[in-house]
This record gives structure tokens, sequence and C-alpha cells, in this order.
């Protein structure tokens, strides 16, 4: 008999409006504390943000409207790939020889191979809708980087993308992605800003890390009166943009006759395709759904759910951003080089902090090998090679689908698989010729990087 | 106004049978001549065949049933990404200022990003029905490889890659993606059959060539009665798979309300991809359609069908092969390192090259510089990043735009975009840093090259 695999929707069910959970912090008891001015300690104002985004998304930021309309230009990009497939993981199931009920949200068919595009794509138009000409960001290993080329293209802006510089020169793939859409990628630190000049007059040297990056992207909006600057994850406006993914989900297992799911997985880094993903669930968890268990998936490198403290913290080791009350492993904490470079981040969203606060969703953490087991027994059933971000979502489920094979419960499961793994075969390399290292912190190293979070109560 | 970009097909529509070309080569007036057995110069018989194929495969090679029905197990296989997307480029269209509607059909969205799949599924399908346990090829850059090995993998069989010694070493990520997928990669020429030890024991360094790892696989095929060998194109059960492609835009078209087809465009290396969305087409011209103008694609690097003869010719370098008629540049002929390595073949599928001969197709060629300047063109407005070998079908339809632009007719264009290119940014690199170069090749090579070919009427 034939089983049906992809759900597909038309794009006539694309959603029309993005899911704000700044809405339904009351009715889910979540609080979700003010961001603050770092000089002054005081709540940010939109003023204090304005140098460096566009007002439509500073109020998308703080504004709690519940459903926020996607302009139709922004709708009009995202049809060349959206709506995205969900498949029910048939061979997956019989492989691991499992009751549950595997469903998988597949972002790895956009033009850059991930959910990222999803935020990108509003931030230019918002940007340019408000005349800026040029967006600044920063990229470590190029997922961003490269989403926010693209977008600039569609949207006809300029793109400044500061690229850590060891990434620049060990990874030069990404950077050509960039530059076919007409990119200009500078290896970070460099000596087009003060922040760069600076670090390289201690350090001729220096290969580079996000944080510098960060500073010299952030720069040059601030003092580029047509250019603004561009962020990938962890803020609430970036968020909001990711919840087309659940939306559609949700569509997708009425049409597949599904069970309302069991428990959702998603893998963690800043938060922005986990809530892409979950956010729609806490919404109809609002309008009287049950409220599946949730899963949050982080590397065992960076910790920020399971090891971190709830503090306000800086978003960047440069101590230039605002402070955000969030879990965090300390701004100084830097992970270790696993190959999941999107998920290497200090801190976390402070939605999905608040939210794990007040106990609505659960977090885990995997080191980078059982990921790649998991991701092999994934491929070698299903035949889709998921990126090693995307992977601690397919991990996550992998944990579930053999516990119901334990208990004999035949639960609904669903996760995002965020990204192919076309870029990252030189980490499946390492993987399969026994390379791959594992790091995990101790609460001690943890504890000792959080000793430099500024106090705030 | 909401422009519609992308055409999906419910899973329900894919379709339930290839289309066979044999069977209506009466109607379209074309000639077959029979595949000759290379000893006796006498019209092969499936029993010269059956040591190399499966018995299911030969009879489609040679059968003349118009509909071959899908088993439900490919189609099973294909549900994992097909249908796949058609697009109405409106964003080109406005770039290129043309009054032309451009469609293409994706076919990237592959697990192996190409349209690869479409035949390796069947041919793994019906060698596991026989009872084969392995599966041999060869593969240059690794496209047909990774096919090849992510469709054993679904299917439950071993797959043996030999893999160009050359591109094994320079290219390691192909290598890993297929050892994903569980295939064993060998570089060749090898020291594990008797035709790669021959090459080694002249030239222990040899880099390796496609005619020699054609013979290694072949010969493995040959000596171990659990192995058969498959092929990527050129032959009629590889064509006679592809053919879903044009199913699936044909029904596409329909939905989208688009006029039928003025000029249908695809790129040639072997014929496979061309085949796949022309054929159906020819088939409903002969059901009374109008019949579009057709147009090859080919490199000038290889120029089969606008520069070589039809004549009998070996299919491979190493004059293993029976002798097929067929549009060959002779079967010594070395096409230049261009980076559509998919395209650089001496010959042309049979059919292909018949039709080329009854007039029913038209083929011009181009050198890869403006090849990657119309890929520039497309990715700046749709965002795709197309595989080189793809990009000669991007090149010819914004041949056929700008002529629409210049006479000012409104007619429909399709073309094939077979692949995406995240596995070819080293090509758009170089390409970048204006380090391509362009050999052309004069008729007098090409004579000289076909000088060898055996002389038979």
């Amino acid at each position: 008999m034939s089983k049906q695999t992809k759900f597909l929707l038309p794009e006539s069910e694309l959603p029309t409006h993005w899911y704000n959970l700044n809405a339904d912090v009351g009715p889910l008891g979540v609080e979700l504390p003010p961001v603050l001015n770092p000089q002054t300690k005081e709540p940010v104002t939109p003023d204090d943000l304005a140098p460096i985004f566009p007002m439509a998304l500073i109020e998308q930021e703080m504004g709690a409207e519940r459903h926020v309309e996607i302009p139709e230009a922004v709708r009009d990009v995202y049809r060349l790939w959206r709506p995205t497939p969900l498949y029910r993981a048939h061979r997956w199931e019989e492989a691991l020889d499992t009751p549950a009920k595997i469903f998988y949200k597949y972002e790895g068919v956009s033009p850059t191979g991930s959910h990222k595009p999803n935020t990108s794509v509003p931030q230019a138009y918002y940007n340019a809708e408000e005349g800026v000409q040029r967006l600044t960001t920063e990229t470590g290993a190029g997922q961003w980087g490269s989403a926010l080329s693209f977008a600039c293209q569609m949207l006809d802006l300029e793109c400044l993308v500061y690229m850590v510089k060891i990434s620049y020169e060990q990874k030069p793939y990404r950077r050509v992605l960039m530059e076919t859409w007409d990119a200009t990628v500078t290896p970070s630190p460099s000596d087009t800003t003060e922040a760069g000049r600076r670090i390289l007059e201690q350090d001729p040297d220096s290969s580079g890390s996000l944080g510098i990056a960060i500073s010299e992207a952030v720069e040059v909006a601030v003092q580029d009166e047509h250019a603004k600057y561009a962020l990938g994850s962890v803020l609430n406006h970036v968020l909001l943009h990711q919840t087309v993914i659940g939306q559609e989900v949700i569509k997708q297992l009425e049409r597949a006759g599904a069970d309302w799911p069991d428990v959702i997985i998603a893998p963690t880094g800043g938060g922005s395709n986990f809530a892409g993903l979950v956010y729609p669930f806490l919404a109809a968890h609002v309008d009287g759904r049950p409220k599946p268990r949730i899963l949050a998936v982080e590397p065992d490198a960076a910790p920020s759910l399971t090891k971190g403290q709830y503090t306000y913290d800086f978003g960047d080791t440069a101590q230039m951003t605002p402070l955000v009350k969030m879990r965090t492993l300390g701004h100084d904490f830097v992970p270790a080089p696993i190959h999941s470079g999107g998920l290497r981040y200090h801190g976390m969203s402070p939605q999905v902090s608040a939210l794990y606060e007040a106990g609505h969703i659960e977090a885990v953490s995997t080191p980078q090998l059982p990921m790649f087991d998991a991701c092999q027994s994934f491929v070698r059933a299903e035949g889709i090679l998921p990126a090693p971000e995307a992977g601690h979502g397919v991990w996550g489920a992998m944990q579930e689908a053999l516990a119901c094979k334990e208990s004999g419960a035949s639960k609904t499961i669903l996760f995002n698989l965020c990204g192919h793994g076309h870029f990252d075969l030189s980490a499946y390399e390492a993987y399969r010729a026994g390379e791959l290292v594992d790091l995990e912190y101790s609460q001690d190293e943890i504890d000792k990087s959080l000793a430099a979070v500024p106090q705030i109560d």
C-alpha cells in the first residue's frame, strides 16, 4: 500500500501573518523583563535602537500585536521556496523499529539551504522601505551571511558581511556564495573600521571572532546614515519571522490526518528555528489545543539552557549590545569549535529563556559524536543529509523514538530539519574519519565565565 | 498584485508511468538503428547484455511499450522529493526586460541535488528485484556516483563506485557524500581489477579517466555473479526513467494556466535530463498537440550534436561497450576540463541523436564563460544557484528571452534547471576570479578524433 511521505501545501496556503509571542505572555504566564540600555541600565527606548535597526523592526521587537501581517513583497520572495515540505519519516521509523510516528519539517529547500532567509527577507524589506541602502552583518561559517546576501539581492540592497577571518580563509565556498549574490565580504578584523584597526594594531595576525565581526558590522551601521545592521537570531523580531514554519506545519499535519504532536523537538543556538517551529503550537495552546512536550536540543559545547544562568548579560562578547535577561554562559564564554557553528552562542533568545524559566519547554544537550551517529541513521533511511545544526533535532527525535520503542507508546514526534548538509561535508568527513573531538564543559568552567556577567537584578 | 511563482503538484499527481519514446519512432518518422555487438557487428541480443544489466532494464532498453508502469516501491522513493516544483521566473523576466514568459523545472530539490536519482532509483530497484546484491559504476566529479549511492542505500544494495583518481583526491566532499550513503568509493585506476592493475603497471601515478573507471566497474560486474553495472545517461532505459520530469511539467503548466511552450530548452551531455523534459512533449505532439521548438544546449568543449558526426561508435574510450549509432566526436575525444563535468561526453544518446537527425530538435553550443554570465544573471533575479551543467539551460533560455526582447514577441519559454550549484562553488570561485579558460575545438581536431571511429554503415 502506498504511504504518503511528503505533505506539500499550495502557495495559496502560505501564511499571511507572523505570530507574535509577545501577545501571549499573559495567558502563558511568562514574564519578559525589559531590555536595558548598557549605560543607564534603564529600559531601552525605540530611539536607542534606531541607529542600527529600522523603525518597523523595532516596533516588531517591542510590539504585542498578536498577528503581524506579512507584506506582500516578502511573501513574493518566500514563494521562491515556501511553503516547505513536511515529511512523515516512514523509512526511519521502520529502521528504528519504533511504534512512534515521526514527522519533520524540512527547511533545507531554501536557496541558501536553511531556515535563515525566513527572517533575512523581511529584514531586508523593512530596511528598504525606510530608505536604507545597505545592510551590515557578521558571519562565522557563513549561514547567516549567505541568507542576508540572498535577501539583499532580492530586495535591491547592498550587503556588507564581516566574515571571521579564519572562516574566510578556510571556507572560501560560503564566501563565493555570498559574492554570487553580490555581497561585499570582508575578512574580520579589517582596516575598514576603528574596531578592526584596534585589534590589528594589537595583533596583526588575529584570526578574528564573531564578537569582533559584530563590532565592525555595528560600527559601520552606526556611522553610515544609509546603513543599518541585521541580526540572524536571538531577537524577538527575528523569532517572529520564523513562525511561518510552525504555522505551515499545523496545516500540513491536518492534511496528513496526523494526531496533534505529543512532542516537538528543535535545535537551539540563538533560538530562531526552535521558536519558528514551536511558537505556533504555543499559540494553539493559548487558543485551547493541548500543549505538546517541547524539547530544545543544544550542543554540549554551548549549553546555555541546561547549564547556564538566567540573568542579564550582553548579547555579544564585545559588550556593545543592550543588556538582555536570558539563559547565558557569560558573554566571555567561548564554545568549543564544534561543526555546528550556528549553535555556538553563549546566550539564548530572551523569549525562549523566559519560556524555559516558566516551565513551558524542556532542554537537553548532546556531544557532537552521538549527534552525527543520529544523522547517519537518518540519512541511511530518509536519504536527506542534515546540516550538523539540524542534526541536533534529529538526535532529539531519535531519543524520543527509541524511548517509544522501549515503552511501546505510539507517540507522534515532530522535529525541525532546519537545513541541509551539502555545505558541511568536511564535518561529515571528520566524523567518518573518527576525528571528531568533544569537549564538555564542567559547571566550574561555566561558573568562572558567569562571574564576569554584570550584576543586575 | 500577487504573482504565483511556484507551481507544486500534490504527491497524488506523481506520474504512474514512464513514457517510452521507442513506441513513437513510427509516428515521429525517426529511425533507431540497432545496437551492435562489437565482435560480431550483429545486433546485440538481450543475452549479450545480461552479464551487466538485469533483464527488466534490458527489456526497457529494447521494448516499445508506450507507457511503462513505475513500480510502487520506486514511487515511494520518488516521493522523498517528487513532484518537483515548476517556477515562473517573474523576477528574471523583469531583469531581462523581456516580454517572454519563462518557466523552469527545478530538479535540484532531490537529496543529491540533481535529476540523476530519477533513474538511479529504478535501476537499483530492478536489480534488487532480480536478486542482485551490489551495483558497480564509475563517476567523475561524483554526481552520478552520489545518485547511485543514494538509490542503493534506499533499496538495500551495496554500491561500488570507481571514482577517477584525480577527482577522488581533489574533490573529497562528493566522496564523503557517497560514503555517507554507505557506498564503497575506490580511486581509479585501482589494484582491485585487472584493468586497473594493467594501467598502474604502465603508469603507477596515473590520475585516471572516466574510460578507465568504466572498465573497472564493468569488469567487477561481469566477474561477480552477484553484481551488475549501472549507467547514468545515454541508454534508452535511463532516458525513459527521466520522463517523470516532463510529465509533471505538463500538468504544472496547466495549473499555471500557461500557454503551450513555444520553445523548450535543456542541457545535453549524454542526453538524460534533456530527454526527461522533452520526450513527454513529443508524446503530446504525437497525440495531436503542437510541437514546440526544442533546443539542446551543449558545451563548446563537447559539441557532439553541433560538430560531431552521426555514425556507429563505442560508448566508452576503452572500446568495451556495444557499438551504437549516435552523434559522436569519436571515442578518443577528450573534452577540455570545463566545470560542467556532467556534460563532458564524446557521444550522445542514440535516441536524442536520431531525433536530431530527423529534424525534431535543434542544437547550439556555448563556451563556459557566457554560460556563467547567464547563471549570474539568473541567480541575481531568482536566488537559486544553478549547477554549471544546468547553467547551459539557463544560457539557452536567456538567449531566447533576449531575442523576444528584440522582436517584441511574448513567447513561452521552458527550460530544465536540472541541479543546484551548492557542490560547485569552486567553479563559481574560478568564474568570479576571472580564471575560466575556454577551449574551442576546430573541426580539424574533431575530424582527427573521428578518424578513429570504426567504419560501419
